[in-house]
């Protein structure tokens, strides 16, 4: 079972429906919370005192109001790659971003930009904390998320599922507005500092650079993300120019 | 005397030369760190052990490194809005920013995209703190900070300058994409979840939206500022279209 704390958090998880919520607990003379007691439909709801609401919390700020839920599910990789996908499919794949307001804030873009999951790593044993669920602001409950024990594997399926695998790396040969991302695509995400991995590089269909043009080269991890995210969304937008070269299936 | 603690910081720091440094504490038996002391030419340098580098750090991680130099220049918008700018020149306002983690984020994406300055509002009396300059990774070091009693007047000045003044707005009538930010332009950045305040926004030039296709309806603020200040470069790298309509200066 696992505490959903504060208004955002709370709506978006009843909003979305993914997991079973299993108890309600709102202030009991909170203002502003009718909204969410009227989407708790069947959900026992229980009046408290803030006292009770802050113990409940555990320090996060709650707003008067907290939901017990079940956890979140996360996924196995092996067998969310299998699809099927849309045409249009966008997902991020994560390669050592350790920063929980980073890894929220990249799962709030990729919903807030129509993608489908946030793919991440074994050593990403516990990417739902606090932290991180406060910077998503509910985009938790609307993505998948997948956990790879081995990201290059997890990306070669997705290339078999007709993926192209786009990397962002400062010294990437082309600019990200060069790359043609209207196809269905894996945007690739290093950690913080490091960037990505070798073997993960290597993987990468084509590594694309932001062309920045001050003093200081590189930009936020969930910054870059976002900017990738919302540069598929652009492109997407815009009329087709030229044929695609596609990838074939299974390749 | 403002303390600067951890390596790529004091290296922004000394290779900037915005503000005198004063003295250098490095770890006695530190390696990596003859590129710093080299940068640091005529501050006096002190070998210290670990412990007393702890203390001087004050909690934030230092790799060995501490300078002490005077503190960060907080410029005046009335002085500073007098320029003179470059034609293409690219400032950031910030409307209510609180977190410094968003505040960092936006001072690295704004010197990372060739950007003059931040500009936010007097209730920022303490922007540069432990976490900010940390997020902002030596771009503190690198653009002009600049606090304004009132924000509507300093866009106001940034107006008879020749600026446009463009608003980051979910509501926005136009989008991002579709905006002309090649000539002299302000961003401005709202509040974390309050949005830009009606008298700003009275004050924008134009409203801009990210045009976001998913479930959640909006984006952190650092990231929406990254999008926005790449998206200027995008199209200052793209020959221009057509002739843009100029503001008259003084206006």
């Amino acid at each position: 079972m696992e505490r959903i704390v504060g208004r955002i958090p709370v709506r978006e998880s009843l909003r979305a429906g993914k997991r079973s919520a299993r108890r309600l607990f709102v202030l009991h003379d909170g203002t502003g919370l009718d909204e969410i007691a009227a989407m708790a439909q069947g959900v026992p709801v229980e009046r408290c005192s803030r006292r009770e609401l802050d113990v409940l919390a555990e320090g996060v700020v709650h707003q008067g109001v907290v939901l017990e839920a079940d956890p979140l599910p996360i996924l196995n990789a092996g067998e969310w790659a299998k699809g099927p996908f849309p045409e249009d499919a966008l997902v991020v794949a994560l390669d050592g971003i350790e920063d929980p307001h980073n890894f929220g804030a990249i799962v709030r873009s990729t919903a807030a930009c129509g993608g489908l999951a946030v793919i991440f790593g074994k050593h990403h044993a516990a990417p739902v904390s606090p932290v991180s669920v406060k910077s998503a602001t509910g985009a938790m409950e609307w993505i998948d998320l997948v956990q790879a024990t081995n990201l290059v594997r997890a990306l070669q399926v997705l290339q078999g599922q007709g993926f192209w695998i786009a990397g962002l790396d400062p010294q990437g040969p082309q600019t990200l507005w060069d790359a043609d991302l209207r196809g269905r695509t894996a945007l690739v995400i290093g950690g913080e500092g490091k960037g990505i991995r070798r073997l993960v590089m290597e993987t990468c269909d084509f590594l694309l650079r932001i062309p920045l043009t001050g003093p200081i080269t590189s930009l936020n991890a969930s910054v870059s993300a976002g900017i990738a995210l919302t540069e598929c969304l652009r492109q997407r937008g815009q009329p087709r120019c030229a044929a695609k070269e596609s990838r074939p299936q299974g390749a």
